[in-house]
């Protein structure tokens, strides 16, 4: 091998400079959708490279929601304004001030308000956070806080007097408000909470008071530095007739001023604690809130389920305390549903981030012959492609799930509220912790260059990493999911209605529940294993059998361990069964898109990716399915090998497949030019 | 239910956070080993409530390392030094400057010094730098970059010119140093890396030149900020006898001076860049090395491995390119060894914190009894007993690793070396992923109060994160595993000797390669589940199984798709049998551990830990084991129900176990005092 030493010279090098910083400058213009063509077909690897004939544009289409002209001009604001955008250096406090002129910014400068949108069209709210989150996620959350906690709690909890109000001074951002329910010692557990609002007659006021330290208001966003206002969560106490003690009336919402109006002083009785550091979303000011006998007029407790008269008498249109409970957890899902959506938004990122990179990433080949591209890798692909097509299967879900919120915000129909309810907690909590999951991969997927801050999955990771606690802990979540699930194969029992999500097991039960068919369970034939019945039976026994099997188990431990001893002696059983039922209802909602998909190119490849989602996960479960001979091993075998084989062909489109998500390039790296020159060298010859 | 309202006055409210700051105070001094003993049996739960009577103190005997003095001394020195201690929130050039200072004052004041063990005692220098990591990682890793990195490439790819000339200045830090072998586009394929080192006979030096933007030496620690020299990978070019062209004889080390001793200026020709901030380790100052024509003398070839006469002639002990590459890169295998180490401490660290509060934290209960702790929930006890138990297996694994090292280092034995290279690369990759994974797993356990900065595990997971990447990509880390173990099983057949772990193939590849027994894989008593014998063939047969299979897959696609082909069409299953593989030698290594554990009720817990870590893997991979009918359908459930007795089991004594850890309370959190007032309430309330 022969080749001559080139030494640069100084000023050759300068040259070379201006040119890069050019070249770098060009490449910023450059949108995602411009990622040069692939050329090399790799004859080395067995499959054949039958590439789909798939128009990203067309696909994008297909994938682009309703609202995405909202969103590109949230995009194009930030984008336009410098010194709006969060560097990737930047210090607890000043990154707290930046996020509310971010949010002032957007409601008053770039016209976006979406306080409007949160009861009368929830499916832009939830898009206008999406977007925004994907420029800073403490923003997101920032203005989750005020529009949808504050705010939502004014809108779906007060009533008439209170909306006339705080309407205008919440939209426009002169009222920043904290949502304190979580205590320090109660958080999954709402009805713990000891916060207590005592009833005084004589001056016709609630006291609120923080009884312990364990219930201090914990981690109350814009508590610390912002907040004039706070939705305060605690027991109702009603005085007795006798005057000598009160009645518990369970939990209520009440507005507590916490800040003066003008001075921004904390009002008398208030005492706030900064909340500290957070692993992320140190934009956001989280803090600590007690009450040292804080009086509040009557007219604020936000009585839409439940009021007190002048003379302490309590009335309620719901009959038991754990009805009101309920129904004021039940105006808050809203928050659930757009975790979930934004969650998706999150993976998009990572996921388009990782395939871009693993495109233009060369390491390694065949003896005497160029690098080839890391997506080439069996291991890489398998890493990355099904997460691509998870990815796309919960874009759909998640737009069905907002659908589905937005009926029931204008309806108000019970079987709607049901199901919404539970198919919000079920989404949440296993978008949350696939993206959760999913993030890390993607860092790893890309080496050391995904360990650069620029890349952005360190502050993906550490922002997104709370989705999975907060608005409801994944684990609590999936539970309520079961039980669900429990009370709908009770009544299909006795005969009544099912939620509409449920409907299969209504359909299905009895057949699912009988043994598994010996000769399908060795059918191995590659249009068997792609056709959508079949995967969905799969999916559909799965959780029928999980769920039957379940429910005897509960109903034999109850005897001896009563039922929370049972439930608890159940819980991993119980929480199979309710990500198996939420993975059911994926696949449903993906396999209807692509049907519903008009170009027939586009549908092929929607097709080619939902079935790598479906085969992928029910070989991640081959050991559930062999065990009840539900797949014969020479079926297993096949299901292995067809996945394979589809994460390569998904491969070999996979570039189509992230354009189509249509992300703006500056929502794919953090700000640059706050940053060394070194920077450069990754746009450029890195790929992020 | 009545109660009085309770109002504090404000004096009240003084006193009382009096009261709080003293208590604060004394949980300083508590050391982990006096949490409070549990004392409410939980009835509700089924299985009964066997402790176990194990003295953590006895478990924690066995368990401290020999060099457990010197880490205490490290610990003392910084929880002494609060100057000394990273804050919560530190800009990143702060943080490099606090890095240095630490580890002068280490090295300087406190009078450790680790360069002596790099060679001498490596048990005593992983140690060294396990606790120094504990402290901040950030420091674990700019020692390694000075002592491991670049005084180990003097050390052990140099000759005594090199050592008598810069082992004074490496080991008081006068000479800080790099190591400079990743380049922009190579980082795995090091022997892909394009620096040159050109020989110039008419001056007797290298020309050391950066032929492309690609070949930038990358991510090189200390060269951003604090080296004066780099230790250098680049080609050797040596010049054809007609001067007509250069020959390439291969990658080698060079020690290229890149700063002025005095003035610290950049030297002429060396162009360093700051790689900027990065997801973690932002206190190590890693940056970016061009090379224009940078002379240095011959001498600074490190030439244990080829060197170059006065009149440019090439000698070597080694006969070929490739062989002198496998030799450098072998004497670099102690970075893997001391990062599987330190990444066990890692886990240790984030165990103990989740096991901690998940002990403390109540949340839910029966009706009408108090709440419970949450590690008495099926769900939490599943999250963190598997992983309590793999914490286990992989302390035992590591120390025998850095004892096969420290027999390496001075025995230079073949088989050894083969041996330890092929170890330290399994281990490395396995234990690093699963701690990565299992950070992210302890976070969301702990719920909200896990996401506080204070906890540490944000900062654990981001500055653990690249342990994945660095010293070797883990994805390409496994695959060597796996050719070694393709080469063994060659080896086998060919009657050749096999390297000491895996002796197990030679013993048993005849037997495992028969069908598995239709009676033993019906067999379900807990007595042969818990057998050691059952467990290590049940892991044995696992691996042996796929290695054979993937043998004959690797010959059937070689033919057509050539070897590197067939590898990448087999790359997910090899990389399987690498992980199968590793599992074994750590189960192997624990079962021993248990064995040879003196004391009976200290043996009996080990041997609980260690069944839940062996039926916990099995349980994992239940569907390779159905597929092969090794496992009938009533073994499986079995192995499941036993999986979670076991995990029951474990956490009753979970406390000894973390206890025995013996990790100092200023480790689990970040330094206190730093940041808000709020802390408080996490040491006293919530149990961090």
């Amino acid at each position: 091998m022969m080749q001559k030493p080139n030494p640069n010279s100084t000023a050759e090098d300068e040259d070379h400079r201006v040119v890069r910083r050019i070249q770098r400058l060009s490449l910023h213009l450059t949108p995602l959708g411009r990622l040069p063509p692939e050329e090399t077909p790799l004859q080395l690897l067995t499959c054949a490279r039958v590439k789909l004939n798939v128009n990203a544009s067309l696909l994008s289409d297909y994938m682009r929601g309703k609202h995405r002209e909202i969103q590109e001009r949230i995009f194009e604001f930030f984008n336009s304004r410098p010194d709006l955008q969060t560097p990737v250096e930047i210090s607890k406090d000043e990154h707290r001030d930046l996020c509310m002129r971010q949010l002032l910014a957007l409601v008053r400068e770039a016209g976006i308000r979406p306080f409007k949108y949160v009861l009368e069209d929830p499916g832009k709210y939830f898009a206008i956070a999406e977007a925004v989150g994907s420029v800073d996620m403490s923003l997101g959350i920032k203005m989750g806080v005020q529009y949808s906690l504050w705010g939502g709690s004014v809108l779906n909890l007060g009533t008439k007097k209170h909306r006339d109000k705080y309407y205008d001074g919440i939209d426009n951002l002169e009222y920043p408000g904290c949502f304190a329910m979580t205590e320090l010692h109660h958080g999954s557990n709402v009805q713990g909470i000891q916060t207590v609002a005592t009833f005084d007659p004589s001056t016709d006021e609630f006291i609120i008071n923080t009884p312990n330290d364990g219930a201090i208001k914990w981690w109350i966003g814009n508590a610390a530095v912002h907040g004039k206002f706070a939705t305060v969560f605690a027991k109702l106490m009603l005085p007795c007739k006798d005057n000598e003690g009160v009645s518990d009336m369970g939990v209520h919402a009440f507005i507590v001023p916490i800040r003066d109006f003008k001075t921004h002083h904390t009002l008398p009785g208030i005492e706030i604690h900064d909340c500290g550091h957070k692993i992320g979303l140190n934009g956001v000011d989280n803090g600590a809130l007690r009450f040292h006998s804080v009086r509040i007029p009557r007219d604020n407790l936000l009585n839409r389920f439940g009021d007190i008269s002048r003379d302490g008498k309590y009335t309620s249109s719901l009959p038991t305390a754990n009805k009101r409970f309920a129904a004021t957890l039940g105006e808050l899902v809203g928050g659930r549903v757009g975790l979930a959506y934004s969650s998706v938004g999150v993976l998009k990122i990572a996921v388009t981030i990782a395939v871009r990179y693993s495109l233009l990433r060369q390491q390694f080949g065949p003896p005497k012959q160029p690098e080839i591209s890391i997506l080439d890798y069996q291991s890489q692909q398998h890493k990355l492609m099904p997460m691509l097509a998870s990815t796309y299967a919960f874009h759909f879900a998640t737009l069905y799930l907002v659908e589905k919120y937005s009926d029931m915000k204008k309806s108000h129909d019970e079987n709607v509220v049901g199901d919404v309810h539970s198919l919000s907690a079920g989404l949440k909590a296993y978008v949350t912790s696939y993206t959760a999951k999913s993030l890390s991969i993607c860092r790893e997927a890309c080496g050391g260059h995904g360990y650069a801050a620029v890349n952005r999955f360190g502050t993906l990771r550490n922002d997104h990493d709370i989705f999975q606690t907060f608005e409801g802990d994944n684990t609590v979540l999936l539970q309520q999911v079961a039980a669900d699930l429990l009370k709908q194969y009770k009544e299909k029992f006795q005969g009544g209605t099912l939620a509409v999500t449920w409907n299969y097991l209504r359909e299905s039960m009895g057949t699912y529940l009988s043994q598994p068919n010996p000769v399908t369970a060795r059918w191995e034939g590659e249009d068997h294993l792609r056709d959508p019945n079949f995967q969905l039976d799969a999916f559909r026994y799965r959780t029928s059998r999980l769920l039957q099997s379940v429910a005897v188990r509960l109903r034999k431990h109850s005897k001896t361990l009563g039922g929370f001893g049972a439930w608890n002696r159940c819980l991993n059983h119980l929480l199979t069964v309710a990500e198996s039922h939420i993975e059911s209802v994926i696949l449903a909602k993906f396999i209807e898109a692509v049907q519903k998909c008009p170009d027939d190119n586009t549908r092929a490849a929607l097709k080619l990716i939902c079935d790598l989602y479906a085969l992928n996960r029910i070989w991640n479960d081959i050991g559930t399915y062999r065990n009840v001979d539900y797949v014969a091993p020479n079926k297993a075998k096949a299901i292995h090998k067809l996945t394979e084989y589809l994460s390569f062909q998904v491969r070999n489109i996979a570039r189509e497949f992230v354009v189509a998500f249509d992300l703006p390039d500056h929502v794919l790296r953090a700000p640059i030019g706050l940053e060394s020159e070194a920077y450069t060298h990754y746009t450029q010859y890195v790929g992020f």
